[in-house]
């Protein structure tokens, strides 16, 4: 079974590949009411669109977003939801005419190339069908969305590592992101990072990357013990990313080599006369339950597989084979992963933020 | 909305916490005609079993499995499955009666009570809850079932890591995991580990771990590219475990800090004409689809936050107090993660196996 | 797939077959903190038990609910829901020991035993499995929680069909329903389907009934315009009752007779200020969504297909054979179902009113 | 919330309003490797399409189906799935500019503005929103792939009853059906439903209607005892049509009238060494499951509310007023049923032939 569908409440399909047409979602069971725009959505899909600096792939796409039905156009230009289906659409317009003969056959290492033929026994080899980065764009379109679906929450990401070279925390500004192509929330890192990633891509070749995602202000209360734990869907949502080979909440990983005392997050009461806690080992979410405090989560993303070197492997009729990419190259499509993190997060939220306030009747 | 289901063909339902008369799952999807025994199921929950040694929980409970419905009873003592709902119930029989009236208020820090408080406005304090280790019993219980499903699938684990301490994967050897209560596959570690634990525990203090599945002889295809992929539904149902803080497929967060050449794993011919992958960084899984390698998941454990010394905390009347749980201690909650680890593994591939099947027709 | 729950977000899962120890369901999702007693639930089974008339079968069960998990027990014996899963058994204690080798191999006409071993290869030929009647015993203990989901909803079935006797509904008093073995709210209509079903069952056979379900109110606003439909939901809910072969919402298949103008229900502002309508041809649901009004449905279950008379058939063998049922027989059994049809009545408005509250925020 | 999707394996999300620029399906979890052409798709959106006679609406619609995604184009022009998620959009071209302003306030008896203001707080009141029939085009479109999924299956309809006169079983032919405006298996009722619908017509009225749905060369084996059983499936889906108000499955309603004797269909074995029906009183469905014979589904269409004549009825601001529908006009929306309900039980009997097959390995 092929599931193109997350969320309960908050439920979004995405369809398309690279080389059709279009590609897009249907956001079905957004609450009515809701405002927005679509230059509001616009602009996170520009965080996420290709070509932007040197460091991500070149193939230019626009990738602006049609929003086909669910909503009442207001006299401001605006969009209303009205509680149905909304559906977002983004055309193709970069497919390069190429000669695909050669690769249609051959299974690139580390791509879904023999994996998809072994399943389905046909392929669309004119790109990386599903698992192309492109079908992310539709995601990030939902997530646009999502955003205005729990109150005041605002949910972030950062790059905090590209091969074995990770950001001081110390140096940490959220302000800093946008100032630099990578996403990078440190701006002692950019240089370092700018230095290493031209030596990668000059060398043909390409290297992984850490994410991390913040969402402040998320409502105490969401979440569930077991099965539905925030923690799970948010790590469950994340891993559907294509490249993504690891998730962690919290201290993620950390949490194996501490002790209890050293683990649990102590609790006071603020000033405010509300509780506090000490510490945020637990990543905002306890039991499966969020706490109030921020909810923050990491990604690995493997380096891509597309390099401009030689790979020994095999073709659909059994050959032994050298296979190497060629035309566009992306040395680092964790870049680009940073706004899509965003989308899962923010489309995790806002779907349990409807789940609560239908089992609990909590209205935050 | 609290969800207590998990899988699409293969389900399993779970209910029940530490201090009712009984706990239990429902598995819905079974597919008809599967022989198994209930003591089969039986040497599964043994396993996972508290009271086995001294580095977990003293709680004294015999887990008999008690299969209700959807099996027809044969001669030789066996069941066969009918194709509708397996009904497994555990009973709780060691239940301590005590005075609750002290934590009844009280947060234990790095627990889920004040995360249930707040959303339920009502929490079970006689115990952990949901999020009780006993509810795992019945993920056990599922998993010895979802075994039988896909023919020759074998579903390992084994403890790699307590706090710092890591297993030398070169003494690496399964038939050793169960000559030691720490399901280690490095007999060279386990003197290490046993001296390690018994201060943690002497100290009344807890430590962190890391577990590692793999699944064997599981067929390449199942999965799907975006949403529904296998190590998705891995990484998703191992984090539901509670206590579990991070996932990674293969070799997960270490893929961030290599180049795409050493991460694809190339691929040739074999001496028997098939296909062989030269490497499993992916970790059996390209594009979220099985590769006929082995599946490797990893997952990071928490130290429980039950502990044996004070930490400051809250009530629920918005008081600053201290917390120290008294009574059973487990020092490594880790260890009987391993169990787990294997069921929730193979209820997924399960799942997956029937939801291919449906799909593509192919009959492996 | 064998699928054995129901709802969304007020999720009941039933399982258990008529001679297997026991039945039972688990209802997930319920909110938290509603407070109910094992008595009340039991008062609903009472309803649907059998043997209480000679009118229908004459196996005897006590049909006693336990509830294993999910509450709170309080001090006045009541239980209050934690929002955790609330699993429910019912022991079957009436399984007559007899020589099933008979039948075991025979295709009861209208029975599922040709289809269930098409299908699944094996069966439970010592009852109807799934399909026996006893299975609804689940659903009337989880209906009996739903019932207290949403606030002042009362659920009210009554029969008003037998063979070709129609109740009159000049005389329909709902005080009636309990003071006769019919549930029939027409007085005038007892002492002929008295007269009638002796008839039939002293000739060995059976008859059909129609039942119809009525709730009372039912907030306005919800359910979906398409494919969420409140009446395509308790439509959808009431076909899963064994037996069940039509059902229809409000004036149902005679709005195919009658014009727009008769059909269109108007509407007025009614002496409080408030919107009525001045008929109720809608059945309470207008474009899937409730109106406020009475929400009324009505179905049709099939005579059962035990009967004391040779009926032509063949067996697993391919033989052609003569069939009849021996020992407990049940003229009618539509007259069961009327316990049944509210159940799952209740159950759909308690899932409905859930997922509104969480798409809309709307607190009725 | 708003659930925009049905079916489990073979599931189909449809979004889209009659006044947006578009609407459309997404197919998910297609089998991979069937091949079929937009051409054939359009045969069935044209049995749909507005404006082919006097009898029903004149809305002009080209309705043509585009292909976005999850095909593989083919050198004669067909399409083959890939097994992804296949998106198909079809265009609003007949959207007439019109002033709004009287019905956006004006509940419409017997439409669904009312329940949409009160569930949502905002209605796009420029069509029927979601409730519109053009709605039902992303189905049909959705039914043409269901169609190829089950080897040799054939889905047909009839319209069987107009107001109360229905057709005369004796003259079936399926051939006529497509002689006349009406899908009309019965040519003598050809006339007397002309004139009949003439007079409705120009009275400015409408009238109700049933449609009978046959699918032959069902696999036996489809479905499961409860819950998910294909005579419910259908049921639902075909309840999720708008205007629905009834179904019924084989003989339905007319069950409760019969004895057991009669309704019980027999079974001999036949010529062919293969299990035979005497008669197929059950529809085709035994226990939930196909029994292989023809599964038969009926539903009732009420009159649509939109007519050229003065209705009571209230105003958002709490006005009484008179509502009358100006423009198009639609004297039997049950004509135009007739391919939807073929699309919806191909659909369901898609989706049950999926999951049967990942749950028993059966392969028909």
């Amino acid at each position: 079974m092929s599931h193109n569908t997350f969320g309960h409440l908050f439920r979004v399909t995405t369809w398309g590949e690279s080389h059709g047409p279009a590609l897009g979602c249907v956001v079905d069971g957004c609450p009515p009411g809701i405002r927005f725009t679509e230059a509001e959505l616009q602009h996170w899909m520009d965080k996420r669109k290709p070509g932007q600096s040197r460091f991500v792939t070149q193939r230019r796409e626009a990738d602006l977003v049609k929003v086909l039905s669910g909503v009442m156009p207001q006299e401001d230009g605006s969009l209303i939801t009205t509680g149905t289906p909304v559906s977002m659409l983004i055309e193709n317009t970069d497919q390069r005419s190429k000669d695909y003969s050669e690769i249609a056959k051959r299974y690139r290492p580390g791509h879904a190339d023999y994996t998809y033929d072994t399943k389905y026994g046909v392929r669309d080899y004119r790109g990386g069908g599903r698992s192309s980065a492109r079908e992310t764009a539709a995601r990030v379109a939902a997530g646009g969305l999502a955003r205005r679906v729990v109150p005041g929450m605002i949910v972030r990401a950062a790059l905090v590592q590209i091969g074995t070279h990770k950001v001081n925390r110390d140096n940490w500004d959220w302000n800093e992101v946008d100032n630099n192509p990578f996403f990078c929330a440190d701006p002692a890192m950019v240089p370092v990072w700018e230095e290493y990633l031209d030596s990668i891509r000059k060398a043909g070749s390409s290297i992984g990357a850490v994410i991390e995602v913040v969402a402040d202000h998320v409502p105490a209360g969401l979440g569930a013990p077991v099965y539905a734990k925030l923690d799970q869907d948010i790590a469950s949502n994340l891993m559907s990313i294509n490249a993504v080979k690891g998730v962690e909440i919290g201290n993620g990983f950390d949490a194996a080599c501490i002790s209890g005392e050293e683990n649990a997050d102590e609790m006071r009461i603020g000033d405010n006369g509300q509780p506090v806690f000490l510490s945020n080992n637990a990543g905002g979410v306890l039991g499966g339950i969020s706490t109030g405090q921020p909810v923050v989560a990491r990604f690995a993303v493997k380096p891509t597989s597309s390099i401009l070197n030689d790979r020994r492997s095999i073709d659909s009729d059994g050959n032994e084979v050298d296979v190497r990419t060629k035309g566009r190259h992306d040395p680092c499509v964790g870049i680009r992963a940073v706004p899509i993190g965003e989308a899962m997060v923010a489309c995790t939220l806002a779907d349990h933020y409807l789940r609560d306030r239908g089992q609990t009747g909590r209205l935050d």
